[in-house]
Order: structure tokens, then sequence, then C-alpha cells
């Protein structure tokens, strides 16, 4: 270990080198562990180098650490649901009692990093001092709604609204916090947009109060039409969401066809052009902060890197890395994992070898493997389609389901008895998987409403849930179809990196919610309109008499408990009769709750929602343009050349998604046909983990723009690059 | 002239060069100049060479002739108009006569385009095909209408729908026609996904028929709900286009509000995922379409580069090319103009001297060159904003607004005299010609009123207009302020390419609007409902009772002339109601017609209106990362050696968008206080094209894409490149 680098960099809390010798190999070889961990999990954490705090560290960052803590986190969400106004009411003891429990563990979790990272790092990140305010302004809120509700006074429960704060300030939410700071990054930009988009709503508001206001004219519900600036400005931001298009324009084409003209060029402007230079400044600089995140990591692992050029013995390093795009090939290198595939002999033919060799069994074993035997089954899914669609009351169609169910299984058994079972439910094999989970649901499920029936007894849940299955196992005929597969395949990849805009829906959907419910919560109430009471044509509020509210029937659509609240906002992310669910709550409240859902709809549909967009185009580019990076071409190079690797099937079709997905699919047991002749034995090929996330496809994407040549950064750059730099002198 | 040249290529028609010696040299320029004018404008017409053939070829391309086309286009479209069912009806004779007169001018144009290019490189052309088909179809409809009319019986006038191929086919609509091939590529790729969309599509309604289709459930308007497998499909095709969100979930989320979770799942994958792929796979061809164009027009500027190579004398060239690099830069040359800007005195000045250097002329100068003269008049115009507001019947306020009239004019006057009017009125100088032409307009629009009101008689037309003028005016307010100025001016800067796309949506309206026309006219009217009518309720047919169409006083809705078409068409495309609209015409004549309805929606807001949300998408993208070309740079640089360039402003705030507006805004007279006082002579500066079209910005952006090294293309490729190569050996 050269003692240069001991020399850079200060020392905090470092053992005394001549005391614990012995142990520091052992100590040197978590550290560098946690590195490469934090390296490879993109995880950029300062922490203490002494070997107690590594191994607090380590801990920290085990799986049922964080189970625990995602787990807490989610009660503390879930809480909304039994807490009034209630889905599943529960009494505010309960309640408060769980929510101070969360907030325990939470503190316990913030107390444990405390004592990884140094004191004076951790409270300058904003991270650490958002949960602990949030903590004790939930305690705050917790003590005196207590105080009133002993005394019976109603209470607001604010600090509820915060609650999404845990979910996005632990270290580990970190794909939602960058979608947050991208958001955030966008803004200013947005803003600028957004002010002029709203002089020229101004505009033509003002254009409409004097074009229209003077003319006596009404709606079809016989309100005034564009009298008041107020009612104007909402009516015309209703239309840039084209929710009231054409019925806001047909009083004044009525009256001279020319004034269409105004709302063509309205909508124009301010639809089209307008929400498109939304999308464009949104989606601009997602792809920026993309390419400054890919940057950043590259660091890191230039970090990383050089990390292990000093500690050449510890990782058995016999790498010397000289310029830039070495440092990216080896942290490549870290996430390619080159597995080994052991093509194993069908469990059958290791139990009694001669029946599964025997020649009947070979023929069944050539017939499952014909493309014919697919064909058949899609001819019986395309067969049980249309019995589906048929009336299900006649029994000689419901006797039918079960052959459709007892043929299916026998393809699997059929299929399970070809091909070897592990290869068969591999991990990549996903339609394998599918398929026999919905049969076996099916199987469970039909039994059951069976044995229901058989009691006289109906369950509308499980008859639904059989519908459903039975109608899903239809999805099969896409595997069939290799285009559609593809398309698919595609969806499914970038599906894990969806859910962090799951996340991100959920926890503006949350606040927004609670907010809601806060505001509107018994405003509208839905009364079965069977029984006959006027008060359930008006939602059980006078105030919405002849409002289109009433009208539409849109009593279920309220703020009264979590889940009609959540389906609410879907409906206004959807953004269609939105206006009509504002003018509904304005009128029961007043007329400035339209500003919540104008706030929604910004925050949702302007930013998440062009985020969301975004994204899925920006994959699909990635998708469309994707290449084998060089260092996998080149390692598959080598495994070909020792003349252990699994051939690759050739390109079918040719095309860009083709190329990609039969890389991909690789040991598709349906496609086994012809390699099964040649393939047994122990061989050689990549676990590619391109699709794990399309994070990482987009990073090798933006890679490829870093100078590969000279621009190396000093040690400087790299020392101010973060406050949180590892110090790695105690490896030296 | 090398020899070597001569002995490449056949020649066709070539005249003998020694007959023709004298002339020689002028028919080379001539030739030449078509080329360069060619290349210049992106043209790939193949022509003969022979002097003659020239000739006809630059009369061709003369501006005369190209008016006179568009001309006779516009007439032959516009034919709609006053042909049954017409907005200004015109007996069948006068139309047809004056389509025959369009037609002959068509047939002239491809004569006379057909004596210039070889016969047999004409008739490979589609483009000459398709018009010769055309004429000859509308030629026919004509005859066998005509007769049938003759005796009395109403005819079909199928051909009308084929009229937008004169304005597709025509050589000129090179644009619009790119646009088509752009949608022609992109057909196979959208059709797989549009089939597995379908595929979910039908895997959902057969859910839903399932599910919902036996609980005897009704919609609010009291129809059955998800009972027939055909309005299933149409309700939730329409529920893709969000048009009938929340209502179709209604009757089963009150059933139930675990059903919500059906349309939830419905709506994100066929909503929102599968429209995102249709906009990524539209926009991921345009940009490879882009792309592609860009490097055949790459190649058309190298082969230009190559002739101008060969003859040298001819235009002077003594610039050798060695590789691919100077031939885009030889190109980009051709694209940049370097003009000669002459300070010029001010009139004024010129003519009396004396005044206009006086201490008071100058201190009013100074004045108006001061920042508080714009800011003076940014609290005027939002008084005057307050003023618009406010009731107009008042009659202080009525002069006001001559108070106002006449600062504005006030205003322009001193900076007429401030600055020099032709530099104030320069072709850049985009806002202060709206400025000056608003306020005459206002100026003439309310005298004209004052006329009408004097003499007791009041015109909404004109009081309209002065309404729409004055509150234009306060756009003003805009210029001053830099931030929202400069995203102005880029969608200024876009707008000729923007109607690119209005050629586009015309051609396809028009198209849907005579086939609309032909399919429901007549079958919705409007009667003023002030008449009382019971009619009047019905749209004027009884097959619309209680149906949501007549609900919604939608009668004004139809396909009883061209200009409802189109407006109802563009209703269409703004998609909100749109499945309202189709159950009204379904209802009056069969349910066949929602295909109508469905096909456009696919044919417009799938494809076009994505392929222009790709396209504002590019061009903002192009704008923030644009910086000027090598070229220009280069020559810039050499100028401002010289000693003769004028300073660029220094770039204000940072920001990309701000460094564009400030390079091109140039000589914007507002800023030009700090300049007149060192700049009086000629001077010169690039005239930057990059915002004549954003096409060019684009290929600027594609054209980095081309490798600059090695790669050049070899005579083969360029000769077998394009059936319609140059033979440009006449010039050796």
């Amino acid at each position: 270990m050269p003692g240069d680098s001991r020399a850079a960099g200060t020392h905090r809390s470092r053992p005394s080198s001549s005391k614990e010798l012995p142990d520091l190999e052992d100590e040197e070889l978590l550290l560098a562990a946690a590195y490469v961990s934090d390296a490879q999990y993109n995880r950029n954490v300062h922490f203490e180098t002494s070997p107690q705090a590594i191994r607090l560290y380590h801990f920290y960052n085990h799986w049922t650490m964080r189970a625990a803590t995602y787990f807490f986190i989610w009660v503390d969400l879930a809480l909304a649901l039994f807490e009034e106004p209630a889905v599943f009411p529960l009494p505010f003891l309960v309640t408060s009692i769980a929510e101070v429990f969360c907030l325990t563990a939470f503190f316990g979790r913030l107390v444990h990093f405390a004592k990884v990272t140094p004191q004076n790092v951790f409270w300058k990140d904003t991270k650490n001092i958002c949960v602990v305010v949030t903590i004790v302004l939930t305690l705050i809120d917790l003590v005196i709604y207590g105080s009133l509700e002993a005394v019976n006074i109603r209470g607001v429960r604010w600090s509820r609204a915060l609650r999404p704060v845990f979910l996005i300030n632990f270290p580990e939410s970190r794909q939602i916090r960058r979608a947050f700071r991208s958001i955030r990054n966008t803004l200013p930009d947005i803003l600028y947009v957004f002010l002029l988009f709203l002089f020229s709503m101004m505009i033509f508001s003002l254009m409409a109060l004097k074009l229209f206001g003077d003319r006596g004219l009404r709606t079809v519900d016989g309100r005034p039409y564009f009298t008041s600036i107020l009612d104007t400005a909402f009516e015309l931001y209703a239309l840039v969401t084209t929710a009231n298009s054409p019925d806001v324009m047909m009083p004044a084409y009525e009256l001279n066809w020319w004034y269409s003209l105004y709302f063509i060029t309205y909508i124009i402007i301010n639809t089209y052009i307008f929400m498109s230079v939304f999308l464009a400044v949104v989606y601009n600089n997602y792809r920026k902060h993309l390419k400054c995140c890919s940057e950043h990591w590259a660091l890191i692992r230039w970090l990383l890197n050089r990390m292990q050029c000093h500690s050449g013995p510890v990782l058995g390093g016999h790498l010397f890395i000289a310029d830039k795009m070495n440092f990216l090939r080896l942290a490549d290198l870290l996430n390619i994992r080159v597995v080994a595939i052991n093509i194993k002999k069908h469990p059958l033919e290791t139990w009694m070898p001669r029946v599964y060799q025997s020649s009947t069994s070979l023929l069944v074993q050539k017939m499952v493997q014909h493309r014919i035997f697919v064909w058949v089954y899609d001819v019986i899914i395309l067969i049980n389609a249309i019995f589906i669609a048929l009336d299900e009351k006649d029994s000689l169609i419901s006797y039918a389901e079960w052959l459709f169910l007892s043929l299916y299984i026998i393809e699997i058994l059929l299929k399970l008895y070809t091909y070897e079972p592990s290869a068969y439910f591999g991990r990549k094999q996903f339609w394998n998987w599918f398929d026999t989970l919905i049969i076996i649901a099916a199987l469970l499920a039909t039994v059951a409403n069976t044995t229901i029936q058989a009691r006289k007894y109906n369950s509308q849940q499980v008859l639904d849930i059989v519908l459903i299955l039975r109608i899903l196992r239809l999805l099969r005929v896409i595997i069939s179809i290799q285009r559609f597969r593809v398309i698919v395949t595609t969806l499914i990849n970038i599906g894990p990196t969806m859910l962090t805009f799951g996340g991100l829906v959920l926890v503006v959907y949350y606040a927004f919610a609670i907010v809601g419910m806060e505001a509107f919560h018994g405003k509208v109430r839905f009364l079965d309109p069977g029984s006959g009471s006027p008060d359930a044509l008006v939602c059980g509020n006078p105030a919405l008499k002849d409002s289109a509210f009433a009208q539409g029937r849109y009593c279920k659509n309220n703020f009264n408990d979590l889940a009609s609240s959540l389906i609410l906002l879907t409906e206004l992310t959807v953004v269609n009769q939105w206006h009509i669910l504002a003018d509904g709550f304005a009128l029961v409240t007043h007329q400035a709750a339209k500003l919540y859902f104008i706030g929604f709809h910004i925050v949702v549909v302007i930013l998440i929602v062009n985020i969301f967009i975004a994204f899925i185009l920006e994959a699909f580019f990635v998708a469309y343009s994707l290449e084998k990076s060089e260092v996998e071409t080149a390692i598959e190079k080598k495994i070909q050349e020792l003349g252990v690797g699994v051939q690759e099937e050739e390109v079918q079709d040719g095309g860009l998604i083709d190329n990609m997905d039969t890389k991909d699919s690789g040991f598709s047991a349906d496609e086994g046909d012809n390699r099964k002749k040649v393939l047994k034995g122990l061989y050689f090929r990549i676990a590619s983990k391109k699709y794990k996330t399309v994070d990482t496809l987009l990073q090798q994407m933006f890679e490829s723009e870093i100078a590969p040549e000279g621009k190396d950064p000093s040690l400087e750059e790299i020392l101010n690059f973060s406050p949180k730099k590892p110090n790695f002198d105690n490896l030296a």
C-alpha cells in the first residue's frame, strides 16, 4: 500500500494502525465491500470508516432493516384508511398509538444513520432535517388534536399531509427524490412559459368578456355566458384541458359562425402549442437532469476505481486504469454477471431414463416442441374467446369451460414433461410464469365457485375473479405473435421504473387527498337513488340542485374517505369533466375551492403526466437505438473464443425491437427446439442486466457522450465534487 | 475545363459544342444558376440541359408561374364553398366551368414540366401520374354528374374528395409531401402497436361485458350499460380518448367501488401507456425520417459541390474540396448571406440637419431611447387594460380610448423620429411591424365605428373588430419582458414550418369534409330555438329525440356546408364529446357512421396531432441546444478581423434562449441606443437564415452526425443514389 495517498485528505476517527493491525485486513475488506456495493447500487452515502461504523453501516443497509423501514412507512401512510373520515373506522387512540410507533421507528432509523455518518455531515443533509421536523410537527399535531378531541372539539389533523415526507426522505427512495429534484429543476423554466400562458389566457378572457358578455347569451343549462371575468377565466382554463369543448363554444357559434374562429384560435394557441411547449420544457429538463446524474454516477465510479487502484491487493486488483473509458468499463463489469448455465438433464431422465427416452416419450417431446403444438393452442384460445363471449348460462358452455381449463393444464404438464422445469420457470421467463399462475388461479377460483354454487350461494366476488382470470388467459395469444410479444416485453421491462412514477404519484395524491378530505369531507354524499329520497338527487346537499354535478349522477365522487378521494383524484388526472367536479365542490363550499382543482391540474397533469410521457418516450427511443455495450460484446467474444458460449439465436425479421428481444429472451423454452439438440452440459452466457431498469439504459446512453479522451477529473475536482466524499485513506 | 469528366456519364440531347460555342458560356451560367438555385431551395428535379429546356425550366420556376399554380389550386379547393351543399350557392354550370378552368391550368403546368424533363423520367414519377389520373377522374365525374343533373337525378360528386391531390402533388408542395411520406413510413410500426392496442381493448371489452352486462345497470341517460359487444367497444374506445370519463365508470362505481379499479387499469394501460407509445413511435419515425432527408440533402449538396469543382471557371470556383466536411461548409456558404448594412443617416438629418441636431431634438431622441420611455408606455398599456375591463358604456371611458389611441400614435411617431425608418421597419423587426399595424388598424376601425355611430347605425362586426384590436394591443407588454419575448420569438420562428402542418391538416380535413357532406348532409339541421318549434329541440330530426346530441344543443354541429363541416372536424380533433357527436350522426343514419368518426380520430389525433407534438418538441430541443454553425463563426471572425463588423450585443441573463434571441434580434431599434453612437457608415454582418425554417435547424443538427472523416460517397454511390441525377457533363 503506497504511503503517498495517506498524505492526501484529512483523517477523521481513524484507528491507530499499530493497535488494530491484526483486524485491519478484514476491516478493509468490509470497507471495500461497502464502497463496491454503494457504487453498484448507485448510493452516495458518506459514512465513518471506523470498524464499528462500517459494521453499523452494513447493518444499516441490510435488507431486513430496509424492509422494516418500508413497512413502517406504509403503515403510517395506511393510517389514513382508519382515521376519520375512514374507510374502516378505528378509534383515535388506536391510530394515534400506531402513528407514535411509526414515528419511533423512523426516529430509530435516523439515530442509526447518525451513528454511521459524521455529525456535521448528518446535520447538513436536508433529508434528515426534514424527517426530524416532520416527526416533531406530527407529535405536536397529535397532542393538539388529542387534547381538542378530549374536550369534544373537532380539530384539523393537518400533519397527515406531511406523511409522504417519510416516503421521500429516507435514503432508500432515491428514485422518487430524483424525480422530485427533476421537477424542482424544471420549475423556473416552466414558470416563464406558465406566466406567458396565463397572460395569453387573460387576453382571451378579456376578449370573451367583451365579445360575448353583453349579448345576453345563456349556456345549455341556462347560466349566463361569459359575464364575469372569474367565470370566464375558469371556463377558458377548462377549455385548455378540452374538458368543456365544444359546449363552451356552442352559444357563440349559434349566434354567428365567425365566432367559432375565436375558440379555434384559442385552442390552437393554448391547448396545442402551449401544452406541447410544457411537454418540451419538462422533457428537456428531464434529459438534462438524466445527463447530469449519469455523469455524477460516472464520477462515483471513477472514485471507486481510484480506490481499487490504491487497494490493489485487497480486491486482487491487477487492473491498472489509465483513462476514463476504462473506469466505465470496469464499473460495467461490476454490473455484468457472467453466469454459468447448467443445461441440466430433465429430472425424469435421471429418475427413469428408459421410460423418458422411450420412443413414445420422445415422440411426445418432439410433438410439444413442434410449432404446430403452439398453433393448436392458439386456435384453442380463440375458440375459448368465442365461448366466453357467448352466453354462459347455457350449461353446455359451462361444461366447455372445464374442458378448456383441463386443456390448458395438460399443456402446462406436457411442457414441464418436455422442458427442464428449472429452465421453464427461469427468472426471465415472464410468460411461462404468467401462464402457469393464471391457470392455477383460474383452477382454484373455478373450484371455489363450483363449491359455493353447490351450496346454492352465489358470491359475486368469486364469480368476478373467475371471469377476469378466464379472460386474462386470452393474453397468451400475444406470446405467439413475435411482434406483439416484443412490444409487450419492452413495456414489461420498463415496468419497474414506472413504479417510481407510482411512488411519485402516490406522494402527490396522498397529500392532495388529505387536504381534500379536510376541506370537502361530508359535503357531498352518495345516497341510494333507489330510495326515492329527493336528497339522493342532489347528493344530500341542496346547494347542488340543478347543477351539472348532480345531473351527471356524480355523487359517488366525493372526499368522504381515502379510497373515494384517490379515485376522484384519478378522475381529475384523466381531466375530462373535471370542471364539473370542481364546480360541484365549489357550489357546496366556496368558489375558491376551484383553486384546489386547478392546482391539482397544474401539479399532476402539467408536471407529472408530462414527466411520465417524457419517460416513456425516452425509454422507447433508447430501446430503439439499443446496442450491446462494448464490454459485453468483448466478454461475449471471449466466451465464444473459449468455446463454451451459448450461440445466440439468429435475429429474426430484422428491426431493432426484435433484435433486443431475441437477445434478452435468451433461453425461452418455446424456442428451445433447435438448441436442445446441440446443448447439453455447462455453458456460459452473459446474464444481461440491461433491462433491470431503464435508468441503466439511459445512463449507458449518456455515458457515450462523456468525452473518452484526456479529460480525467483532477483529484481536486473529485474532492470538491460532493460534500459527502468517501475518505479512502484508510485503505492506503 | 478538364476533359475527363466528359467521359463519365451518358449524354442526352447534348448540343453540338462546335455549333453553339458562342452561346455556351451564357448557357452554362444559366444551367449552373439552375443547379445552384435547386440546391439552395432543396429541389431535386431532373431537367433536360438543352438551352431551350433550361430556359423553360427557369420559366417553370419563375414566381409568377408558381403563384398562378397556387391560385388555381386554391380556387379549385374553394369551389366546395359554392357547390351544393353550399355556403354561398352558385349554379352547377358556374362551378363546373370554374373547375374545368382549374383542370386546364393544372394540365398546362404538367405539360410545361413534361417539356422540361425527359419523357421516361416524367412518366416514372408517381406525382405526375397522380395528377393526370385525378384530372381524368374529375372530368369523368363532372360529365356523369352533369348528365344526371340534366335529368334531375342527384348524383354524388365523389371526385371532390380528390382535390387535395393537386395541392400535394405539385412539386411546390415538397413540405406537405414530406409530411405525408413521414406518415407513410410510420404506418408499419404504428400498425403493430395499434393491433396490440385493439387486442387489449377487446380483452377489456369482453371483461366489461361479462362483469357489468348482466347487472341490469343503466347509464345516467337511461341506456343499458355494457350489454352489447359493439356498444362496449365504442364506449371503451371513447374512454381511451377520455371523452366519456368519468361518466362511463359511474354506474359500476356506484355498485361497488372495487369496480373503479377496472377503469383505472384500463385508463393507465390504454390512455396513458398506449397513447404515449403512439407518440413515441411517431416521434421516432419523424426523427429517423428527418435524418434520412438531411443526409439526402447533404448528398445533393455534395453533387453540387463536385459540379462546382469541375466547372471552376464558370462559378469562379477557386475552391478545391477534399473532404466531406468541406462540402457541407461550402453548401452552408450558399445559405449564409453576408449583407452590407448601411447605417444610414436619419432622413430628417439629411433634409434639415440643423433642426434635427438642435438640443431640443437631441433631448427628445435621448428621451425616446431611454428605458424609462419603455416603462412609461408599459404602465400606459396596463392602465389601458384596466379601462378595457371596465364598462365601456361610460362616456368618460370611451373618451379615454381616444386618449390611449393618440398616446400610442405619438409613441410610434416619436420612435420614427428617433430611429431611422428603414431600420425600424426592418425585415426582422416583427414587433415593430406588429405594433404599427395594430395601431393603424385600431385607428381606422375606431374612426369607422364613430362614423357609423354618428349615423345612429351600429355594426356588430366593426365593433367586434375594434374590440379585438384594442385587446391585441395589450400583447405589447410581452415585448418589454425579455423572457417572454424570447419564448414568443421562438414560437414565431417555428411559425412558417407550422404552416406545413396547416397544409397537411387542410388536406385531411378537406377530404373528410367532402365525405362527411355527402354522407350526413341535411340529416341534422339547426333551427332557431326561439321559434318554439318542437323540431328545433331535436335538430329537425325526430331520430335525435332524447339523445345527448340534442340535449347538448349540438344542432349547429353539422355537415350542411363546408364551413360547418370544418368547424365540426376541428371539434373532433379536440376530442372532447366527440362520442356524442358520433352517436348523434349514427342515430340519424346508421351505426356504421361511427366508423367515420373513429377513422378521423385515428388519422388526425393519433397520427397528425402526434406529428405536430413531435415537431414542437424537436423544434424546442434544437432551439435549446442551438449554437452558431462553424462556418458562420468563421466568417464572422473574418469580418471582425477586417474591422468592419457590427459588434454583437452582450449576452444578457445567460441561458440558451436568450442567447439565440440576442443574436437574432440583431438590429432591434429598441436597443439601438448604445450602438448608434459608434456606428455610422457601411458595416457587414451575417444575415442569419437560421430561423427561416426549422427544417434548416434540424438539418444543421443532423449534419453534425454525418461522420466528418473518410467516408466520402464514391461517384458510383452518387450516380446510383437517385434516378433523377443531374447530368453535369455539359459543364465539362
